[in-house]
Order: C-alpha cells, then structure tokens, then sequence
C-alpha cells in the first residue's frame, strides 16, 4: 500500500503515554510518527535516584527508537514541537509540517512555580534527565565545598539543602540525599561530617503525601525524621534568591542546594491549542479522551483533565497515563477497521490499582485497595513494582545490580560530578 | 602525633599515578593531601567507550574519595591547582596554599592542536569525563538531524565523520563508531540508512599505530578496512573550520563531528615550574624521577620525560605511570624511615609488559614480549587486562554486564542525548 493512502498518527511524546498508545496501537492501514524533545524514554519514577547518585543515567533511560526498533509501521522524530493548527490537521515540528488524520497529544507536564518563574534559576525542579545530572553535581560539589571552606558559617550553608514540597518527589528526594549523607558520604570526607548536614522539607499544607490517607502520610512522616530530615509543614515559601529560602513568617534558612518539587503544569503547547484548559494548562477532555470539537484528536496524561470517580481528576501518575493510552489506541483501532465514528466510542475509566511512595533504606509507605503498609513490607513492594516496570531487560538487571550493591555496601556507585565550571587557563 | 610534626605529602592529580602513589605510599609520620580538579579518578584506556555510548560514565569513573575512604591519612581536595612555588614548597589551590615537604606532580596531559588552538571548538579531542559525553551527544544527534534533513548533502555532512589522529585513541574511535552505526543504529532508523555512515580516520604517518611493528599495524588498518572506516593515512590535515577539514592537497571533507585524537602535551602547570621541559612541555626528570634542582619534588606518568632503555622516551600509558608512582613512593617511604638523603636513591627502570589496541569486536592488536596477535586472540587479552584494571568491584561487574549485552545483542546501553540545547519556550 503507497504510503499516502495509509492513515497518519501523530504522536507527540514519548513518555509513559505515547511509548504505551504505539506498543498498543497497529492497523494495516495505518503508519505512526512519534515526536519527541529527547532521544529516550524516561522511567521518570526513579530519575531521583539519578540526582542522588544511586543509578546513572541510562540506567533510568531507553532510547525510543531501541524500543521501537521492530516495528517498521512507526517512525521516531526527535524534535521540537512549536505548535498545532487543529483545524488544518497540522503539526509543526522546528524543521518540518507533519499532517495527521489522528493526533495523540502526550507531552506530559513542567516544573510550575506558581507564577514565580524568577525562582526557577535558583531552585530548580526535577523532570528531565539533564535536571538529575546537574542536581547531583550541584550537590556533591556542595559537599567538595564545604570541605575546602574555611569560614564556619559558608561551610553550614553549604551543607543545607531546602526542598520545597511534599507530594512524592519531594520525599523522595529528601530521603535520598539524607541517606547519602548520612551514610555514603559520611566516612569519606576528612574536615567536614557529613552527618551533620541539614536537609529541610518544606510543605504548604498541614502533611506530607496529603493524598494518602492520615494515618499512612504520618507514618511518612515518621519516617523521614528517622532519617534526620527536619520536615516542616504548615510552612510556605514566600520568596527564593540565591542560596536563600525566605518563608512567610520571614525565617530566612541559607542553603547552597534548593530544590522545587512543589508544583507541574502541562506542557505550554496545550496553551496554543485554542481549547477550553483548567488552571493547571490541562485539556479539559470529552469522556472518551478527545480533545472537544476534535474527535480526532486526544489528550492523555499529564496534559489531560479526566474527572475520576469521586469527582476528583484522575492523578497524574504513570498508570493513570499508560491506561489512558490504551484507551485511545483501542478506540482508533477499532475505528480504522470498522469505519465506525466517534459517536459510538466507550467513555475511559480509571482503575485505581493504588499509590505508592518510597521514602528510603527499607522505608515506604504503600496503599493498595484496602490495605495499607509501610515501612519494609511496602519499600520491598515498591522494589518490585518498579523493577517490572523499568523497561527493558538490560535495564533491570544493572539496577537491580546497583541497588543491591547500594543496599549491602552502604556506597553509591554513580557520585560522579560532570560539567563542572572549567578549569581556569 | 601533632598533625604539624607529620611530613605533609602533596600529591597533584588523581589520575592512575598520583592514585597508585597514594596506594603505595604510607607512614606513620606522614600526611597525605591528594587535589585533583575532578571528584573522580578516571578510567581512561575505556573513556572512548563512554563518547561511542558502550559504557555510562559513573562505569568509567570512580570517586576518589571512596576509593580512598578507608586511608584516613590521606586527605582529598578538589580543587584547581593554580601554581606552585618550588622555592617556597608551596602549591597554590583556587582557595587555599599548601606548603609540602614532599611534592608529586601527576596531573596528567590534555589535548594539544600544534599551535593551533583555535581548531578545538570544531574538533574536540578526548581526555575528560564531559568530553566523552559531548562526543556522544554531538554523534547521536548529527543521526538524529539526518533523520529529520531532507536536503541529501545536508544528509552526508550529517552521516560523516572524520577521526584525526590515527594513535590508539583514534583507531580505538574510529572503530567504535563504525560499529555503532552498522550494526546498533542500523535498524533503528526509517529515512536514512546508518550503515551508509562515513567514517575517515586521517594520519599524517604512513601507518597507523606507527609505534606497533609494520604487520601488526598493517593488521590494524586491515580489521578497520573490515569495519567501514576509510583509513587515510600519509594525509595531513591544514585546517579545520565548523564541519569542515581541509587537507594539505586542497580537499575539503564535510563533516557534522569531527574528532581530535592528534596530539597530547603535558598539563600546562609545567611551563610554570620555571624548569626545563621537551616541546611536550614535560619536564625533564633525573633517573630517580625527581625535578632537577628539587630532590623534594617528583614528576610522573604524561608530566616527565623519563628516557627509556632504547633512548625514546617511556610512552604515555597508565602502566608506565603506575611504576612510577611507585618508585616515587618507595624513595620517599624509606627517606622518611631511614633520614637517609637523596644520594642514595635508585633510579626507574621502566618494564614494557606490552601494548595493546582495540578496534571493535573481536578486532585488537597486541604486542607482549615477542609475541604479537590480532583478531580474536588479541581482542580478549584486551578485554581481560581491562577487566582486571579496571578500578573498584561494582564497576568490573557493570562493565562486564554491558559487555555481554552489547555482544551478544548488538545493542549499546549507554545510547542517551543529555544537554541537548533548551527547548523552544
């Protein structure tokens, strides 16, 4: 069949969506083009790891042509999208026009700082892969400092390290770097302890992981203390410069490492589209997932606002966005072998199959169905949960390798500092 | 003891011979500060694996201060050293100067272009852990934009490659790279074909690996014919602009990546020593390795011009260095054990346990006493000695992994773009 009478999809990203709509979705008739900023799939769920120095790079990515490599029908394109023209079926890519008869929008979300796009350069957010990288150099090189500081006060604020927000990564992040300090770094600096360093996690509102129920986020809570981390709710940001975290009661905490995991927004193309957004930049979407007055096209995602089952909108969570995927890939499918339209497509449904957060060491919590755990039991289900889901064989197996090396050696394997500022001449 | 009686021990560099030096140096009534300008110690003989995205970087690199954590004798600063005062004995740091009683000079050499400085922009050559991970990038994406290209001379400047420098660094790159593109790349594009990639490695010497006996370097050349890469040798470059190199016959080669594997000078430290140096910029040691004028004071590895038992000077490998560093480390643990003076002390005898060369897989060169292999044979002493050296259990294992995936399934683990430029508001 000439490659002009097959069905275009266009695919734009390919994170846990649109890697998930191309492995479910192949008709005969149809050829596939995905789009994407980066060369890889993220496993965004571990890319913490990355920044505290426990897995490298690619450890937690897979380039997106490898995965697709046995499926001729599709077409990978790493480039940049500048805009949509819904009505003229048209996509435009920074070198070319794609024309689509079905559009997939899968972009994912951005780090949001709630108007404050100034704090930004001082306290950077974690979604991409070069955020990982250059957060974990900013810290090791923190500690470097410190031990080459001599006044008392500089080397104090080089140890401290602010984290804004409480959800997942928040915690996440704040539970890894104590351990790394507390335990990896500790015997291997001579003028400094890294023991000592402070590491604050800053939450607006009265709890961490305040979407779990209140018995699970204490115990979180709990957790995090245990592992030295002074977690501070109730408390909101008023103002970030360099180095400098004001709050709102005016408290000023100096800190060499500030990291935003307070807010996401959707990607800024949902902007351009012309179409009805809540105040998160997300696609208000039709039952079945397309974008309204655009049967052809559908968002998925982070970009998309589906209401779930209780009224509150499905999270932005991997599974949320791989079910949300196959949705619209059945949907197309079915269309394209039956000729049939939109008027009869099934309206998605979200099948909650629970939430997870690792906190750190054998540190969890977990809430699955009825049950709740935490501590071991919960940071082994999370263990599990991830290795099945980290694409690719190579991938597991080098993980698995590097965590239970982390695990029974106490030390790191990927406290490696690159791009640092150039040497002088 | 008060740290003030101990003699203070500087070493400068991390690299394989200021590292053995600090493993083979110790004594009760010694200090030890090792400064390096990186966290790391750097497995360098596999670094090309890291820019051809065989390998991660943390596999290639180890902290220094974890592999020294267990020496609390030995301090680790990472700083850039700016000068030193032989007179004085003192070293001075970006922050700080330390005064020695001993001093090691192990900093290692870095590219050099032949008074030609302004060709590094467009011809980056290969001695840091981000070089390598600039290279990687800048070759991922030149095939990722002939993708994207749809003018067909813009597509072969894209798909070129030009190598100069036909040294093991090069061959080792030129062979790695052709690799990657037929066979790993290959299936994994739609619009262009990677296998029709062109690889040049140029040399300016009538052989490559001028060093190794005329049929193993001819055998060389062989196994890269074999792979793809178009051997030039007896070519000399003029110059380099962006995506252009101009030969001396007046042929001009397109080229999106162009390598820099031509030239290495001792670091630039030396040519503030105020001592004399080769046109390397090494210094020129006594027999004992340490600086004319300076018995306090050694050079070693790729700093020190130490001629060998033929009259040519001992080569820049690692081997070389390691033996070094402990002969300068002998005559210091027992001047400090016996008061004895530096009239007494021994000179280096440096011990060629052989050369080697990797070209691709199951392609290499080696040269052991009088035995000389190629192919097969040679390519698994490659891959044994490397496996032995490399630094640290966790990597050994790692790299092994990785080796036996990318054998047996023609994949590359480590094919990941980072700091691929902003994307478009």
């Amino acid at each position: 069949m000439a490659e002009s009478k097959l069905s275009h999809i266009v695919v734009l990203g390919a994170g846990f969506g649109g890697l998930t709509f191309c492995e479910h979705f192949r008709h005969p008739s149809a050829r596939v083009t995905l789009v994407d900023r980066t060369n890889h799939h993220l496993f965004q769920p571990l890319l913490y790891q990355v920044a505290s120095a426990g897995l490298s790079a690619p450890e937690v990515a897979q380039p997106i042509r490898s995965i697709l490599s046995d499926r001729p029908d599709v077409t990978v394109l790493m480039a940049q999208v500048t805009g949509c023209d819904l009505a003229k079926r048209q996509v435009f890519l920074d070198h070319e026009i794609l024309s689509y008869d079905y559009l997939v929008l899968a972009l994912g979300g951005c780090t949001s700082y709630f108007g404050h796009p100034e704090w930004k350069q001082f306290a950077p957010g974690l979604k991409t892969l070069d955020d990982a990288l250059r957060i974990r150099s900013r810290v090791l090189l923190a500690f470097e400092r410190a031990e080459t500081a001599s006044d008392p006060s500089e080397q104090e604020k080089l140890m401290t390290m602010v984290i804004v927000g409480g959800g997942p990564t928040g915690v996440e992040l704040a539970g890894a770097f104590a351990e790394l300090a507390r335990t990896v770094l500790k015997r291997d600096f001579r003028r400094i302890d890294p023991g000592r360093a402070r590491i604050i996690l800053i939450e607006a509102s009265p709890s961490v992981l305040s979407y779990l129920p209140a018995d699970l986020s204490q115990s979180a809570a709990r957790q995090l203390a245990r592992l030295g981390v002074h977690v501070r709710t109730s408390t909101r940001v008023k103002a970030i410069r360099e180095n400098e975290v004001e709050l709102e009661s005016g408290e000023i905490i100096r800190a060499a490492t500030i990291l935003w995991a307070a807010g996401v927004s959707a990607s800024p193309l949902t902007a351009k589209l012309g179409v009805e957004l809540d105040r998160a930049g997300r696609v208000k979407v039709n039952p079945d997932l397309s974008v309204p007055g655009h049967p052809e096209v559908f968002a998925i995602g982070d970009m998309a606002l589906v209401p779930g089952k209780d009224g509150q909108p499905v999270p932005g969570v991997s599974p949320a966005a791989m079910q949300m995927a196959k949705h619209a890939a059945r949907i197309i499918n079915k269309e394209l072998a039956s000729g049939a339209g939109p008027a009869s497509r099934p309206p998605f449904h979200y099948w909650d199959r629970g939430t997870m957060a690792t906190i750190g060491r054998s540190a969890a919590v977990a809430w699955i169905g009825k049950l709740k755990f935490s501590g071991l039991p919960a940071w082994l289900a999370w263990l599990l949960v991830h290795l099945i889901f980290l694409i690719g064989f190579r991938n597991k197996l080098a993980v698995l390798l590097q965590w239970a090396y982390s695990y029974f050696a106490y030390k790191r394997g990927a406290r490696i500092i690159t791009s640092v500022p150039q040497a002088r001449p």
